[in-house]
């Protein structure tokens, strides 16, 4: 499915039209051209950059790995590297997304199909009346999409904390799966602040010097998605302090659990070696008053159960049992 | 209950008139009106945003939740949102007030009802001299309620710190209690920070870039609200160390305690195995010295209380008892 | 004792008149006067406040608790909140006080007596020659004092780290009474950085913007005052350190004694667990190798003191012992 | 080898001429001259100082250890100084690389052979396109080399955290091995940090006061060079998390086993302890029931394995075996 | 010895002079005096402040302890505080200098002798051809010669640390002794931390706004001076960063530690306590099989050592022993 579209002076007029037709529209002022690439071999994106006059440097970026979230300011273009979030079996997946942005166009290249465009476009679909705005009007949407997900990931995590929050106190706690987990999750807070500590500067950026100059009305917009932006980072940052709260607590179970587990080896090793000792001396080959005599056995007997309940009371009374 | 004002030329006329009334006092410009919405509809909010010409974006916010206290300026309005602070079950919860502020006009718009609008009216009514300065009046009204909330709050957070500390160097403190005890108020103290930290931003923008001049006479009070901000900051810094403190302090204890405990098991273990060894000896089929004759038996059982004396006294004396 | 002065042109005319008087001196421009109130009443402070024209908020923030020490700049004074330092049984308590800066007038409103206001008026004395800058003069000598305060507070802070420290690798030291200390002395460092670390703030902003300009030649002064602000502040900072050193210190050494009180119950245990399990087999009723003969004791006997003097010398060599 | 280059008006003329001939091509403006030492001598040092005009106080720098990345401004020239990295037998080895910028001529000075520079020659041949930006050109491909040196060093430190992190939940782990490699990566993590953190301080001076001012067509390549410097610190301190994360993770596991181990001891000491003691019961000398009867083996017997094997279930379940 | 020295146009005219000498040659414009005071007393320096019109505050601060690193201006003079380092029996000794620079005076005040100042003289020595830039030669030199005791002392400790870090792997370590070094080691970054971070405001603000404008040409070496510094502050934060890396992994050993011994414990426990329950077993006064039989020796017997040796195998397997 080739994705594709052209707005002339805000609306929509077509769609899904081949790539190779983008360079007719890009040179009429009043048309607004987008498409997607995904996962493009390093032809594509050579045809493509001639044809939109990109620096070389923006097409060697796409094609690197590692990139972090940015924005690169080129004479007749921008280029902005972010990233949308995919999770792969509890492992956090960054999903690298390149756009290109000239007068009139919008190109946005994704590294796979996780990054789902269509949902996008859903968006400018939703607000169609702010088409006018041309490509900051696209790139709005785009951005705005990107950092919601974001946001959602932040949330996803906060309900993964709580969770783990509640298995704390539970008495049923497997300590290794909880370390597991907490490992796992403090693991994917490092990965995602990776990508989303460096939006604030990527929107801010976008904000102040943007060459397509932000139409005043759509200011709120974007000013929106930095909110939402500055939201996830100091969401982030609680998190990174709840998930300490979550460790140094765990941490401090396991103490008070070692020492728990120590008293009662205390009090039954007690309880047990008693008796031994007693039998031990009913045992001596001496002449031991009551030996060889029936009451030497109520004698031991007595003496053997009378010292191991009264340690059994003493220890239940000190909670050590 | 209806919650309306109409100041008029900094004297309040009128109180309890249905919002629809709203519209014709709006345009008279010696008048200052005030309502409050709680848990409004979609429609709701949609009918006022039309009458008082407030962005979509401002309108958007006060239904999604977790934002982030802020201050957004529009061209004709400002959209505040703050956040009042409630106590449910031991835990924390944020209750969100977004504020919409126009030239002549101020609404409020309260999540749910624990939040107690009440009091900001009492608090209002307690300063009619400032009336006069109308909506910085009542928006001060308003902040200086939070921001008490807020301070309140980091009082109460100071006395739970204060008897956990009491709770520390007591011999009777349980361990667990402890532990749950300072992990929900680490908890309580992260939240409180998300809700209180932005609030230094929000006041000083309101004070820096407000579009309704602050009044020259009403300057002090807001920087009255700032400081009490700042106090409050400062004050949650300061509490993060305690609990620290606390904590560590509890770590190193519970390493303490759990020497202590292990001295203790050796002392016993040793008091009990000692006797048990002798009489292990006396149990021997060989003859030994004393062998079936009563002074063995006197012999062992010397043997065995004075060791066993002695070892009591040996530990007493080593502080391992 | 009535604690007032007047000073005209730089020389004490008059001290210890009645409060009552100071309005008369304070309308002439060549005179300064000082008076001082100690827990005055909400009609003590409000007579006065109507006197000399002090701001209702500047005179509500004296008889509040929690104030931030901080300068407030009033149109026609200045409103300034600073910590002494006092000691009560261990544990630090902050003494508040308000001072009040008019052109010609310096209000010192103690919370209570523990800050000795007399040892200002020595250090007053100390410097007549400076007399003539009137309030600034005045000012200068009253933070002074203060910020020494805060000064021998450090140095007392630090020589208890250093007692702690002493205390550390003493083998004597006992744990539970450190913890104590180090606990106490972390808690009083928290407090006393809460009033401390904003004096940078208030003298840096009396320096910048005082509106009864300092005179060029008072400036050095305030200089060093600012000066010793920061080197308290410098000084806390390294005492945090230093505290978390011993901590971290305090909490090896646990683990390294548990280690060793580890070693020596496995030694023992098996010192005395070894003879048990000879004198076992020499107790088995069946015919063993000199079972009911003379040389079977001195056999049992032989081995049983054999084995525990080897354990023994192994465990004094591994270092266990 | 002699490393030397000649471009003029762009064009390689000449290499592996000998460095006496700098001094011919430095004074003609369409010359740009590179050459190389390694390790060399006072006195190579300052012949080429002199024939260049270079300040005594770089060249006394490039003798010196221990320099810290930075650029050094002096009339005529720049010195720059930056760290290769190199890995010794798993320890990190960086390479001081001091390099001298004059209108024309660019001279680069290796502590060592460690760092290669015949690889910034095969960088500079594949993009001649730019040679006619001069020493621009040269220094971008030079600093282009060493901060990609970094990214990779960069990437093998995550790997070995992957592998740390994967070794910390197998069960074969051997606690020893891994304190000892996140040890060495931590280590070499802090070093890392010591030469990378301060190339943007470098990268950045050099784009903004460049005394050859750089070209406008150069600029986004700095740029790019900018990028990936701020790629390795970011990356870096993930880095830095994510070993603190494998660490307090490592901790706490070692707590949760000593626990495990701890029930261990206690199930298995008590499997059998009990019948030690029952043992005990049946051989004292006192005519207990069955004592010298056959049932009373039977009954010594039965209880001995009743008891043990319920002891055992009881473990089991409660999982502590 | 008196340690005077006089510089005419920048040539050494005369050393060794009488201090009362120096009032004769301040007045010329074409000499530079320096003069060396070490532990002056009070009348000693109000001699020398009222010849050179020193500030009193300045000749305070000479006598007052526990200064801080810095610079105060004053209207004729600057006045300097630095520290030179000094280890006395392995803690951290910082020696006092005060320095008053004058338009054409050069004066330093030691606290004790522990500062080398004949060192200081040696250093002008090797550069007098600088000598012709007066006050801000003779100052280089000596701010020179400080900040490389700095970076002598942080090299120092740099190989403490490294030995320290031989010492945590070693099988022989002591525990003891090395907490004791780290915890040193730590003590003496904290006090070192304080007398070298604010070098950088010393040498900076010198720089900055010296007000005999220091040459141009001079300006290089004052730049290399606040390069050290930098190496100097950098470093040491590394450092820190390197102890806490030692610390936290010999904590983490000695968890290790503790669980590899409890694993012994329960081995050798297991070993000894199963013959013991054993014998127990054939010492029953009950018709075992083989009670009295030489058979039910050798049975006994057998049980005992092959269950000794299948759990001395077991374990030793297990990696337990």
């Amino acid at each position: 499915m080739v994705r594709t579209r052209l707005y002339r002076n805000g609306v929509l007029e077509k769609k899904g039209f081949p790539i190779a037709d983008v360079s007719d529209y890009v040179c009429q002022p009043d048309c607004t051209v987008w498409f997607d690439l995904c996962a493009p071999s390093q032809e594509d994106l050579d045809s493509i950059a001639e044809e939109l006059g990109l620096h070389a440097l923006a097409v060697e970026d796409v094609l690197n790995d590692h990139q972090r979230p940015k924005v690169d300011m080129y004479d007749s273009h921008l280029f902005i590297t972010v990233y949308g979030v995919h999770f792969d079996e509890g492992s956090l997946d960054p999903v690298e997304l390149s756009i290109f942005v000239t007068r009139n166009a919008l190109v946005t290249v994704r590294e796979n199909d996780h990054f789902e465009i269509d949902k996008v476009v859903e968006r400018w679909d939703a607000s169609t009346e702010m088409a006018k705005y041309g490509v900051t009007y696209l790139l709005h949407g785009l951005l705005d999409y990107v950092v919601d997900g974001h946001f959602d990931l932040v949330q996803d995590l906060d309900s993964q904390v709580e969770e783990l929050e509640d298995a704390l106190f539970d008495d049923n706690l497997r300590s290794r799966e909880l370390q597991r987990r907490s490992f796992d999750l403090r693991k994917n807070m490092v990965q995602f602040r990776r990508i989303t500590l460096p939006m604030r500067e990527v929107v801010n950026t976008l904000m102040r010097r943007e060459p397509n100059k932000i139409d005043r009305a759509m200011m709120p917009y974007y000013q929106d998605v930095y909110d939402h932006v500055l939201r996830v980072a100091e969401w982030t940052d609680s998190l990174r302090d709840l998930v300490g709260n979550l460790r140094e607590t765990h941490l401090a179970q396991q103490g008070f659990r070692l020492n728990e587990i120590m008293k009662q080896i205390t009090s039954w090793a007690a309880i047990i070696a008693v008796p031994t000792a007693i039998t031990g001396f009913y045992g001596q080959n001496v002449p031991y008053p009551g030996s060889g005599q029936p009451w030497g056995f109520w004698m031991s007997t007595a003496v053997l159960v009378a010292l191991s309940l009264w340690l059994y009371t003493v220890f239940k009374k000190k909670g050590w049992l």
